[in-house]
């Protein structure tokens, strides 16, 4: 396995994707809230380029049985159902649900990445499962949303540990570029926990619009034995195996 | 002080840059060939955006005792007096002359920090000189030429190391944000020396044209006590204090 990481979405080449396996990380808090969403019971998550884009992709679907859900400046969208909390995405509210959202990083970080082979999404909730998939992969992107363009330590830690357990399960180490081997040092020296995240730029941002419990939610590793994956700008979950 | 790190040009806010001191560094190897130039005897460099923008600058300046420098793809430009590998700066070549330069990575890093309050240059040559003199700033911002748009472990271990030199220069510690603190993480885990910059992606494109000699040269700590600072789109010594 060649594998790459990319701390920030302007790092990435959209042309050089299609023989690639991509993994998205948002850890705070956009792929956390999706891989919750979908361990939920909703049945697809469309991600949107804008809130705009979100309110007329709702009206496209129909609205029934549509949620609207994603954040700006980290707190939900004026009028949408939910924000991008992964407490809020419960059964009760989104099994059976299709999702549309949209939020500053992780949403952008998505679509960026239409063109390559597969798309999966991983979280720390589900990072076990999705080593498991793309530990076949010959050609690994990891995708970090990174944080307004900028590197997001969170992420980059979570792409590190990614690439240790994909090197638990195969026989040869992968072949790392500079930033995925310092991500494996990154995900060496620091501990992906809760106190961690509140820590990083981001957790310190959520923690001063009152979301700071998200830290908690977002650090519970491989809770959740799901793999999302992507396709024709359309999340879903493929069975882990 | 504040620290920030960005490990590309994209990274950066050209806007917030006003009130902040910053470093570039491009290790491999504008910097480094910089800092050399300045070492043996240049009296200043300019750098330019483009090969054309070199030969228009040269031209207004006066042909006589300004050398053309730079690479497209790591290799002498066509035409050019000067590559850009540290031992052609010789003090029999650039001593008295004017360099008017261009570069991938590190001239472009450059020029985007024009507006900010103070700009120095930074190697693994001139590092303690460098760690000296911004010591005593209170908004450091260390920006990364990176490679090509993509983040450059080589340069992201020399910031984690500038700041490990400052730290040990202030009472207190710096404030670091996500990039800073990965930076120094880096920094504790890889030695920069001339194996791990032959090792790294850049070093290894170097080896491949026939240039690995290189990165011996730029691995030579403090080995020159000298500060070049940018002002004016042009980069002259300061005095190191």
């Amino acid at each position: 396995m060649r594998a790459r990481v990319h701390f920030t979405v302007a790092e990435l080449d959209p042309a050089g994707l299609q023989d690639r396996t991509v993994v998205v990380l948002d850890i705070l808090r956009a792929t956390s809230s999706m891989v919750a969403a979908l361990a939920a019971g909703a049945r697809a998550i469309y991600p949107a380029s804008n809130p705009e884009e979100a309110v007329r992709l709702a009206s496209s679907l129909g609205r029934e049985d549509t949620l609207l859900c994603g954040e700006r400046k980290g707190l939900k969208v004026e009028g949408f159902h939910l924000g991008n909390s992964p407490a809020e995405f419960t059964p009760e509210k989104v099994a059976g649900k299709r999702l549309i959202m949209n939020t500053t990083n992780g949403t952008r970080a998505l679509l960026s990445v239409t063109t390559a082979e597969r798309v999966y999404v991983a979280a720390l909730l589900n990072l076990a499962a999705v080593a498991r998939v793309v530990a076949r992969a010959e050609e690994l992107t990891i995708l970090c949303a990174g944080r307004e363009d900028r590197f997001a330590l969170e992420d980059a830690v979570c792409a590190g540990l990614l690439l240790e357990r994909i090197s638990e399960l195969r026989d040869e180490e992968p072949e790392l570029d500079d930033a995925a081997s310092a991500a494996v040092v990154l995900s060496e020296s620091f501990t992906p926990d809760a106190e961690f995240l509140a820590e990083t730029i981001a957790g310190q941002a959520l923690a001063e619009i009152g979301l700071g419990g998200d830290a908690q939610d977002c650090a519970r590793l491989d809770v959740h034995d799901i793999v999302p994956v992507m396709s024709e700008r359309m999340i879903r979950l493929e069975d882990a195996s």
